[in-house]
């Protein structure tokens, strides 16, 4: 251990020595996974989710002192969680994931004869995976990078967020115990703890794809270490996104109550703690909506932050905003010695326009700024500066002309666009993408939410001209899993 | 422009000035991409597959004259080339690539109310393309990166080869000339030139991904620049592979004549220069094999190689494998004063597993390394040693105990497993997987030959609760382009 090493490990954090086990033991499962069934695995992620949902009474308790978020809020995201595991259970047993494509050979093939070929996904191997503060459970020790590492078929070593260590470790012991009593492989599965350990996961040989929520700065510096690596391996960062929403003319007129109540309870929602969190509001010039939610949200009550250290971090980016020119605070403030209590900003898009990058920054709590635009030009002047995000919102009337320029300006930047709604309260289904273009995440190809979260860590393999008796069952003629298979090019369901 | 760039500009290298043009072209042409009907994309690449057929009088001559390749072989690449173009249009007719995701808003979902939820796949944006020296139509101007970028919707600067410039610029004629009459729009290919254009391109930012056919080296320098990008991107590299092919004791008894003619064949097959030639071959100690296999590769002319470059460059790979100890010339030889013949190196896997790094090097050009083994423990540890590849072949009989433990050793590292075979002449196809763990490649989930390889060129987003009428036509409820999707988790074909 170098002297850095030391001064920066914790108490708490996993021995080097210990690490070095579990990576062991991670690399040697993932052998013994590839040849689990998905039916299988499906039983165990159910196993884990009945487990997790008997110890509410346990985690969620905990998950409140840690975090110092509402008990409600809590119990709603342990029922996120478990609902994500089942889900993946059941792209197990769809089994369309695999990806399982046969082409018969064909001497007639027009290139010249083609031998017999058929392709399937296997899983990566060990994968390691960085918790995040903001959602204790379900993007935390048995959140999605787990539910869709582990449906992959992928051992996963979990890296704990600091902020909330007892829950992680506490779920942890579910998360292992289920996954043993499941009958699933040693190893599968291990939380470990430390910012040297984090470095140590990234770098190691033997992990083969990482996944990360939280900083744009943190996520980088993991980033740039795992594409350093002698061997480069795909990096699954989640980094940061201010969410921009737009209110076009005709809305800001007929759907200015929805707009200002919704806005003012999508950006306070968790205190503001959500990658999510619509941070900038583009407003009509004199449509009142600058005022009426400065109004509502002053009436919000201050709540404590996840940490100290994201407290402090909130009233600097908050301070650093509010220090621009043309800045005004209509809402709440900076008071660095208590809770923040709902901030709103505001400014035009002149100004805007003037400073893009320090006032399109993300600022990680209950803050926003409510930009005010004079035309359609103004408004898509606007939507043009942003950098990739995780979410776009329009609330429009669908009438106007703007809208369609607005939405290809958007697109072009956005993992997901939202209709007269609000993008915090990411729903886990089949057709999510929560992903987004650098600095939204790192991987404009994937997505951390949803069933689509399992391709990440998936690649594929091709046997050519196998014989029936040494193919996967997935490859095999007489398709004994029962599974969708792209044939001589044809999608057949079964 | 910096004096290393002028050092570094040959004559006819694209100037800065003309690929900042280019650039901002292509960027204006996704806009427009973004738009345009995949069935109307299908015919472009069709019109271009009829252009080039038409034109194999003028370019197949031109190739042989710059890259000293056969004109049969170079017809039969052309046709693979024109028939991938077609294939690429089937899939965009089929509509599948897409993959259409619709979630209808269901206020029963498990987790909580579900909105509308709509997920497909869009172009990520320009392409920069490095071609290939090897392929001078499959996997250049027209090849299939080209195919699969244009398949998917996205503009192509692509970068010639040096060692076929005349070539290149031929080609590049025909493909922004059918491109054009068949109606697609301005600046969505252009043809770029020399080593600093290579750089620019890579580093740029209206530049969304990349793609990369040739050296460890060179497409690691790539690489690393793509992945430091303020905005990292994409990089697709293929870098080299030395695809190592095991005989089993059976296999080398009962099929000795097919695994020495095949072998031969494959590894002499365009004078050893693709990227999958076998560069090992590892049989039973006493079979025989190794005779065999140095007797018909003494027969076999030599040839000249694609450049002076790469010609120099194989015989110092040569000379470094010839000094290692333990290693015996049985066939040809390193003569760097004539064309190289095919050559053929012995040792055993005893010295093998003490220099595997040396001995594992790939070495582009005809040569191969025959590996004596005397026991299945030795034919699994030499198995074990490999880095990423693009394809292992196995020769078995089927009936021995070694072959599943050999299969799982060798798909853990490679992207293709062929079976009494041989992995040269990659057929392009639905289920082909060109790709491998690193080195083979930089991006282990992806393929750049199959249909798979549109994949590398598509991003999803995801539109929430947006009404019919501002959604693509390919999430519209009314489905007007008959796609297959999948509707609330289930597959629904058309």
């Amino acid at each position: 251990m170098t002297v850095r090493q030391q001064e920066r490990q914790g108490p708490g954090d996993t021995p080097p020595e210990e690490l070095d086990r579990l990576m062991a033991a991670a690399a040697q499962a993932a052998r013994v996974l590839v040849g689990a069934r998905p039916a299988d695995r499906a039983g165990w992620l159910e196993h884990l989710a009945t487990r997790l949902d008997a110890a509410a009474e346990e985690l969620v308790p905990l998950a409140a002192r840690e975090t110092h978020l509402g008990v409600d809020r809590l119990r709603g995201e342990l029922k996120r969680t478990t609902f994500q595991l089942r889900l993946f259970a059941e792209i197990l047993r769809d089994g369309s994931f695999l990806q399982a494509t046969i082409d018969h050979a064909d001497p007639a093939w027009p290139m010249g004869p083609r031998p017999d070929l058929r392709r399937m996904l296997r899983p990566i191997g060990p994968v390691a995976a960085y918790a995040a503060s903001n959602f204790p459970f379900a993007f935390s020790v048995a959140g999605g990078d787990t539910a869709s590492a582990l449906a992959a078929g992928c051992p996963m070593l979990l890296k704990a967020n600091p902020s909330h260590p007892e829950l992680s470790a506490a779920t942890g012991v579910h998360v292992s115990g289920a996954l043993g009593e499941a009958g699933a492989p040693d190893g599968i599965f291990a939380v470990v703890m430390g910012f040297e350990t984090g470095i140590a996961l990234v770098t190691d040989a033997r992990i083969r794809a990482a996944s990360f929520t939280g900083s744009l700065r943190g996520g980088r510096a993991l980033f740039d270490l795992a594409v350093s690596r002698p061997e480069p391996i795909p990096f699954y960062g989640e980094l940061g996104s201010v969410n921009p929403a737009f209110v076009t003319p005709d809305a800001g007129v007929q759907r200015a109550d929805e707009v200002a109540t919704g806005f003012v309870d999508s950006m306070s929602l968790g205190n503001g703690q959500f990658c999510t969190k619509p941070g900038l509001l583009f407003v009509p010039t004199d449509s009142g909506l600058e005022e009426r939610v400065a109004a509502l949200a002053g009436e919000r009550p201050a709540a404590p932050m996840l940490s100290e250290h994201i407290s402090s971090g909130y009233f600097e980016a908050l301070e650093r905003l509010v220090d621009r020119p043309g800045v005004r605070v209509i809402a709440g403030g900076v008071n660095p010695e208590g809770d923040p209590a709902p901030t709103i900003l505001a400014t035009t898009v002149s100004d805007l326009l003037a400073d893009p990058e320090a006032l399109t920054q993300e600022c990680f709590g209950p803050a926003a700024l409510v930009v005010s635009y004079r035309s359609a030009d103004e408004l898509l002047a606007a939507a043009g500066v942003f950098e990739g995000q995780l979410t776009a919102t329009i609330h429009s009337t669908g009438r106007e002309h703007v809208t369609s320029a607005l939405l290809d300006v958007l697109t072009e930047r956005v993992g997901r666009v939202v209709w007269n709604g609000w993008p915090t309260g990411v729903s886990v289904t089949y057709a999510q993408h929560h992903g987004g273009p650098y600095p939204a995440t790192t991987s404009v190809q994937t997505t951390s939410v949803g069933t689509a979260a399992i391709d990440r860590f998936l690649r594929p393999v091709t046997y050519q001209d196998a014989p029936d008796d040494v193919l996967p069952p997935a490859l095999q003629e007489a398709n004994p899993w029962r599974l969708p298979r792209r044939v001589d090019g044809v999608l057949q369901s079964v």
